[in-house]
């Protein structure tokens, strides 16, 4: 069975606009980071928004619920930036969607070569095929519950609260 | 609970030897690749041999299902060439050990900056923090139980028996 | 004879912050890009500013000059942002230094992977050591006198003015 | 004037099979790495073989003379192994050709990630850019005339003769 993957932006995406000197999105990375993987899982990639977390609108949060909601696939890993992850994962759990809905993100983009997200989006590929029903935030190699975790905004370190 | 890692050499860890145009072994990357991937998880890391599994004899799988057995955590993750992976992981699952001990490698040396074993790293992460006590091996984003596996040598990926 | 390098910033020595989410400057990627290089030339690297060059004020173009003046090395590579490379050139040349002066940069950050700043910097290495005295510029495999160049800001590339 | 660009192998294109585990030869990276560097100078990308320097051949080095000799371009860089490019350098200045003839290389292979092929490149296109008419190596920074220089083979540097 496939795994549906939503994009959404984030760090993990973001690219340095050369002219500019600024970081900006242009599309996802993810096709490039699975093949890197040499990924065999059969996966969907379906970009919804590409932002900042930060930037992150109820609409938008509305439109990742709906697409958990809708898509056929049982297993959704959904790319996010880490800011306000935590909040996106919340309002996923209040639709109670009897799926594995992995969230996960990196703080250094993929394009940057020395990036955090290859090493999570592996995370994600297994935690998605072998946790029961729920959502769950997946970064630095840990899973948490949704209601169990914070991001440390001092650290970048998401943390397990008791 | 900490997770113990074994190193025993395999493409992971090859690196190119610019004075003799060879590939070789020095030392493992896996704490480097663990800190690249922000990795908090805590890991106990521990280098049995360092070589090209085609070499490793049944002493060296000795030592690996020693090392395995006596060691005091419960989730394991081996790194090992995968010409022979299956064939060590099923040394290993001969002894019945009551642990989660999931195998990966990779298919371009960590040194070559375009590698597939820090994703393979994430997924071995996530495998061994919920999968039941059993020999598994994970490759390419997927996981297989040690005797449903073989790796097909023509293109190099990981196939489930049937 | 050794050659003198000035690091004054710019795009070259950019980072990303990945609590903040933002580019910034730390310490100078210089050494490092010449020990990738393998470079044998005898260099003498040393931080004047570390600065984006559109924050570049008067008083730290009089000390690149004074710097320059007063070192003891006649072959003088100044690293610098793109957007005021040629105004800091145009300064320097008006000392009328009896050295051979290049001025480079780069237009993607160095830690990120894919820079041009490696290919810079080792045009810049073969220009200082054949060029006659005067003031340079080398950006993307081209040299130009100080006098016939400018940054053309929307396709980022440096052009030849005639 | 355009710069023609003569590849024959060596370190610099070295890839690396991952289902044989080998190091191999596909097709040269330099447009590649030409890309990378933003390089807005004219060139002309030619290979003419494809081999390790060790294996190169009297009718390989009268095939790389010949095509110095026939082009139209001024300046010539080549791509070598490191091993024998002081012996093809030589049978080209024995051509005693009226251009600038750069050749270079590198220690470790430009799809590895940490190469010094870049810089090598970039030292290049500023030589040719810049001396008179003879046959040059460029390494590590620095340039030798053809009859002055060796491949130290412990160190992997290359040094003047005095």
């Amino acid at each position: 069975m496939a795994i549906k993957i939503f994009v959404t932006g984030g760090t993990f995406d973001k690219e340095y606009d050369e002219i500019k000197g600024q970081l900006y999105f242009k599309q996802t990375h993810l096709p490039e980071i699975l093949k890197l993987g040499r990924c065999t899982v059969e996966t969907d990639i379906q970009t919804l928004v590409m932002i900042d977390s930060l930037q992150m609108t109820d609409a938008d949060r509305r439109k990742i619920v709906i697409s958990c909601t809708e898509c056929i696939e049982q297993k959704i890993i959904i790319t996010h930036g880490t800011d306000t992850m935590v909040e996106t994962a919340t309002r996923i759990a209040e639709a109670r969607i009897e799926k594995t809905i992995v969230l996960t993100g990196a703080m250094i983009p993929y394009k940057f070569g020395s990036s955090d997200g290859l090493f999570n989006m592996g995370c994600a590929v297994g935690y998605v095929q072998t946790l029961p029903f729920g959502v769950y935030i997946t970064m630095n190699g840990k899973y948490f519950l949704w209601c169990k975790v914070r991001k440390n905004r001092v650290t970048g370190y998401f943390e397990e609260l008791r």
